[in-house]
């Protein structure tokens, strides 16, 4: 039987092309092999974001936009919203229930997420938890593989010794999920600090040609070179990462990088070459684009049948669930 | 508008006089004046009983039974299971986005239980929040009494300011509960220890006759009266605490309390009497459990019926919440 996937995206603001190299490639990819469940988990995006959700609906349906634009095939994948699955708010609490919290405060991503966003009260009960959340949100379609990066092994290994846990007092009820390890590799910002929205240092998937073009003739470079004749440095430069990451043509950037090193091409012709490499790799995206936004119902239709599909696989898992906990009437 | 109250049980074993003094008696006259939900706590029996729920269902449906034998009618008061109604885990969820865990930290009873019952490990994330699932429980009916003896009015306090904080961010959603500061007498155990299942010094609801004879016979009472001719004390005797609760008859009970004092009645004649009066105390609850035990599927439909009514509210409640989280799609 083919294995399946769950993976999930907190919708907490526009998809940039950090996201496609750092995951949605990795999503489309692993459709060939697996039965892929694609969750917008709007419910993770409030332990962050929990005292102004103006946006989170907006953000849900441009996410799931971007998924598909970028290649995830509603047809093939189940994609579906985390609240439109409540199953999974009774499931966290129920695992909640088994729980110690030092497991949790060990997750090492606790205190260091805490300690990056100091602007947001990140001592909620509901952070504190949220990898019971995830934990629920795997299980729940008993999940053999969840792609994961090296930094979210722990979480991971958490929700299987929560499933080895369960098991041991309830019995047999779930899928321990295991790790399919990815190589995320992570795009800098157009600055070459962190991409992020808050930095503004992003190139979002839905940008028009001419947004790719303004936006990497605006891109950091080597500072030194304040001439075209003066030797420039390829390495951790980001327009030599991006051209690495998204132009196919890999003699074009050999020949530029060369030609950079000795001090023989200027930064306009570098950048031109990137844009018309990144607008090339976005031309597919913006064509599925294009006929979703020809169609704006589809979005929510899509949304609404990978929601109820999920749901019935949740429902049953609920039931298995209650019964092994005495929890039927 | 007749106002609503909101009470819960914890199903974890059969109930006894305690409970039938301490909150049934209350429950069965708050349906004269209120719109009565009185629910079995399923999901907070977990909080402490996680490890092994063999016996949950069964309690379930006892403690229905008792609530009902005791004068709790289902045609007046809405009676529903906490599991068959799951939105209360979806309104948990949400709430614990928004609430900082020194909050659940501060509640009296956290420390106290954890120092209490050591032999069970309750460090776990879901007993921590369950100040907070006791609030969706409430909140989720637009609740406008909470029945709360004195030592749980932090708990209702915590619910309040968990109102308050979500409307200062979301806008008002819920209806603000109050206490209905009640006068739950504490019964003491037929050992004069405080009355607990664990203990064996309970009479239970569904005692026999005989049951209850025997075991008044067997009560602690002054332990200086080895002879009915030595004279004995009556504060804190527990045959003499269970008179006042439970025999009408304020005449025969003065009465051996003087001959009591003065050491001219046998500890037997005082338990007969005792066992006298409360077996015509508990006669009308036999009636009705004898009446529910003719029709024993009557008990789930009761429990099914009123389920469904809460989770029309239920229902209603959590569109209300999603409309203002921006979580409707």
């Amino acid at each position: 039987m083919t294995k399946r996937v769950v993976s999930g995206m907190r919708p907490t603001g526009k998809l940039h092309l950090g996201h496609l190299v750092g995951a949605l490639r990795n999503w489309t990819e692993l459709q060939e092999q697996y039965d892929c469940f694609y969750f917008a988990a709007d419910w993770h995006a409030l332990t962050t974001d929990y005292a102004d959700t103006s946006r989170l609906q907006s953000y849900v349906i441009d996410n799931v936009i971007d998924w598909i634009a970028a290649g995830v095939d509603p047809e093939r994948s189940t994609i579906f919203v985390q609240s439109l699955v409540p199953e999974h708010a009774e499931l966290h609490l129920l695992l909640s229930m088994m729980i110690p919290i030092p497991w949790l405060e060990r997750v090492p991503t606790y205190k260091e997420l805490q300690g990056q966003l100091t602007e947001k009260d990140l001592s909620t009960y509901g952070f504190l938890g949220y990898p019971l959340l995830q934990t629920a949100d795997v299980i729940m379609y008993d999940a053999n593989f969840v792609p994961v990066g090296e930094d979210q092994v722990p979480h991971l290994e958490l929700s299987r010794e929560v499933v080895r846990r369960v098991h041991h007092m309830h019995g047999r009820i779930f899928v321990e999920p295991e790790p399919l390890l990815t190589d995320f590799s992570r795009l800098p910002g157009l600055d070459n600090r962190k991409m992020s929205k808050s930095y503004q240092n992003t190139i979002d998937l839905s940008d028009s040609v001419a947004d790719v073009e303004t936006k990497v003739r605006a891109m950091y470079t080597d500072p030194k070179r304040v001439r075209a004749d003066i030797p420039g440095t390829v390495e951790d430069n980001p327009v030599f990462t991006y051209h690495d990451a998204f132009n196919p043509d890999h003699d074009e950037v050999e020949d530029l990088k060369t030609r950079y090193r000795e001090g023989r091409v200027g930064d306009v012709e570098v950048k031109k070459k990137l844009a018309r490499a990144l607008n090339a790799a976005m031309e597919p995206l913006r064509e599925r684009r294009a006929a979703l936004d020809a169609h704006p119902e589809r979005v929510r239709e899509i949304i609404h049948e990978g929601s109820r599909k999920a749901r019935v696989i949740a429902v049953e898992t609920m039931k298995r669930v209650r019964d092994a906990l005495h929890l039927a009437y």
